[in-house]
């Protein structure tokens, strides 16, 4: 089995065990035991075999951009350039590219001043930053449930909780999170920050209605929580756009860090993306990511100015959302056909299907027999930090080709109704999404 | 005045004072409160002035290299494995390029595996995610002293304490460190790392001779202390290699987290480092470095991974050897002709040499007025986390071309001798460095 199933718990020096000399004269810090190996994480050897169709990863389907578009920037860069490019750079991120930043996010309704922007080594990084510099251990995250993984990784590692808010199909409710506030000041814990990916949501593939977002950033405004928008997808959608980003409404600029990327509109072999934050906040990211890095990468940075400045990137946009949109339709198409009695999420752009499983049926325990079955996904336990979601899976439509798609749903279809001791699909029990 | 002068001791969000909203209502975790910058970032400015000869920032000579090196590799990258360049990657690293830095590594001595190394966004990152890894509030690390000033903010932003050991022209002292371990113990102090520069230090220019090696080894290993050995600059040195590096020693192998870079011996610009660590080490780095950035970006890695393969990078580090070795002549000469009343290090490899101030002078102080003469440096304050170092200036001979770094050391001289307030440099009192 090439799979371990599950997270892993409590991976301490000394149970790590193969004979190997141990640690435990060194003993960690207190937060390493919380620093754990996501379920996504044990998925990218798997999906990396060719036979199985990995609808597991979230990877950009990063062929469908031109290389001449990357080579003709590059050679520029290194000619025209070359010393800038290959020497250490300013912590904050070259200004050229902060300028072009703020192209990209007017396309979502921001506007901000290059000042506000701090370029890190993709937006993972900013993220880690900003949990870095807000939480104390005991201190609590509220996020959408479920929530990206990866995220929740990071809150952990800081040994913050963290609190997931239930959503629907127009993203996290309202008054959900207003109790969830509640309960938690009753407790009295102190709540940090609350982390939202609003268009496209990964894994849910939901979007936050626009009435509700000025609901959420009020909500956030009278508790004085800070409010992390990552918006990965935002300019990936399918037909219209999302409603205007969080950040883009000026009364609550000052309580909204923003996060964006270039992982998914161009390529995340750059490893660049970049936070817009208040300006205090702004001075203690530009310190702690120097403290972490010294500077983001010259020669990145330089080469994805000039594909800015001389590639027609809006363009190159609309042929991503086209790709997507079209292995999007495969996924619900075969999903019908196939599944007729599950239900799941219809996104309108990014990369990710949300599917309720039958009930009785264990998304992580299902998932070696998927994998024999030459299919890979990612169980839903791996969106939750509380052990929640064994009865969902994450669909990436994202990279496989559309037919790669089909032939995925198909092989899970059969993995769900072998896993359901049942002949026939349809005959399962219709759930909705909760 | 184009420069603060000194350490920001309390840049909180509440006193960085200029009339935008505040972040008060957002209060940042308790570590964030020491996250400082450093004198050396302040120093970025001033270097760039094209009037002003910096002997200040250790940037390397990157003009130095031929720009067809990189431009083919990256050509050939992009043409044969583009899809591969421009995907996330594994959190570890590509397995070709830690083969190829067994490679790098063994030219001192080192003989390890490729799952033994964890690629990370240059050195820096590896210094950052150790810390992270075994830094609990109120820890001791112990360093030299002077020590590298960025790892100095990090380990103190980690809320660890810094508490630097003397050292010498062959490094740190043995029995100074025993004396410190012994005196922090007796004090109920745990101490978690020695961080070492082993080679051409950061900023002292100096060398632990072999047999301090085996000490220091022999002394961390017999108080279980993990030395944390940061070696940029040995393969940069001038006549004959220094010692083999702490890592090669095969009995202390579980005790020494190693970190390389390939900033100083190809160019930073590309962030590309890594760290050796013990299995149960290397295990949670690796889950940290994910944690971070996810993965180190695929395309710097690709193309350095293609430079190594087709190009002579032996010869090309013999070449920095070269150029490095007569900016550093040129510097020992001037100083001897202009400031023959001081002392200073001769450093055999890197990038520094470490001056003693005539008594009375405030290297902190004095910059502002070197600055108004057209020089820069950087003030021995910035290498101490205590506040010494205020006797002393680190003078950087790696950037400037070789009559560039005489012309710096003349105006050197020029502001030293006139805020000794003398007629004469040569009547300074001739004082040895501590």
């Amino acid at each position: 089995m090439p799979l371990r199933s599950g997270v892993r718990t409590s991976a301490s020096a000394e149970t790590s065990g193969d004979g190997v000399p141990r640690t435990a004269a060194y003993p960690f810090a207190e937060r390493t035991s919380l620093l754990e190996g996501s379920e996504v994480r044990a998925l990218f050897a798997v999906a990396s075999r060719p036979e199985v169709v990995s609808l597991a990863g979230g990877m950009p389907f990063v062929s469908a951009l031109p290389t001449e578009l990357i080579t003709d920037a590059m050679n520029r860069v290194v000619h025209d350039r070359g010393s800038q490019a290959l020497q250490y750079g300013s912590g904050q991120g070259r200004p050229e590219l902060r300028e072009q930043i703020l192209d990209v996010m007017a396309l979502e309704g921001i506007r901000a001043h290059a000042d506000d922007i701090v370029v890190t080594t993709g937006s993972q990084h900013a993220l880690d930053l900003v949990s870095r510099l807000f939480l104390d251990p005991g201190d609590v995250v509220l996020a959408e449930g479920p929530s990206y993984v990866t995220a929740i990784v990071v809150f952990r590692s800081y040994q913050a909780d963290v609190d997931h808010v239930p959503m629907d199909e127009h993203g996290i409710v309202p008054e959900a999170l207003r109790e969830h506030i509640t309960a938690l000041k009753t407790q009295g814990r102190r709540i940090k920050l609350l982390y939202t990916v609003p268009n496209f949501s990964n894994p849910a593939g939901v979007t936050l209605s626009a009435a509700r977002r000025e609901e959420v950033l009020a909500i956030a405004k009278e508790h004085d929580i800070l409010v992390l928008e990552d918006n990965p997808y935002g300019l990936l959608y399918f037909d219209a756009p999302p409603p205007s980003a969080l950040r883009s409404l000026p009364e609550t600029r000052d309580g909204v860090v923003y996060l964006g990327t270039f992982s998914k509109t161009l390529a995340p072999g750059f490893r660049v993306g970049w936070a817009v934050a208040p300006k205090a906040i702004r001075e203690k990211l530009l310190l702690a990511n120097e403290a972490a890095i010294l500077s983001p990468s010259m020669f990145t940075q330089l080469i994805i100015s000039e594909y800015l400045t001389t590639s027609d990137w809006k363009g190159q946009i609309a042929t991503f959302r086209d790709i997507y949109r079209e292995r999007r339709d495969a996924m619900l198409d075969a999903l019908e056909t196939n599944l007729p009695g599950l239900s799941w999420t219809r996104p309108d752009g990014g990369f990710y299907v949300w599917l309720t499983l039958p009930e009785g049926i264990n998304s992580k325990e299902m998932l070696p027999r998927a994998v024999e079955n030459l299919v890979a996904y990612t169980p839903g336990t791996a969106f939750y930090a509380n052990g929640d979601g064994a009865d969902f899976i994450r669909l990436a439509f994202c990279y496989p080709e559309p037919e790669r798609v089909r032939e995925g749903i198909v092989r899970l279809a059969d993995t769900i109704s072998a896993e359901h001791g049942m002949d026939s699909v349809a005959a399962m029990q219709d759930r909705t999404a909760s």
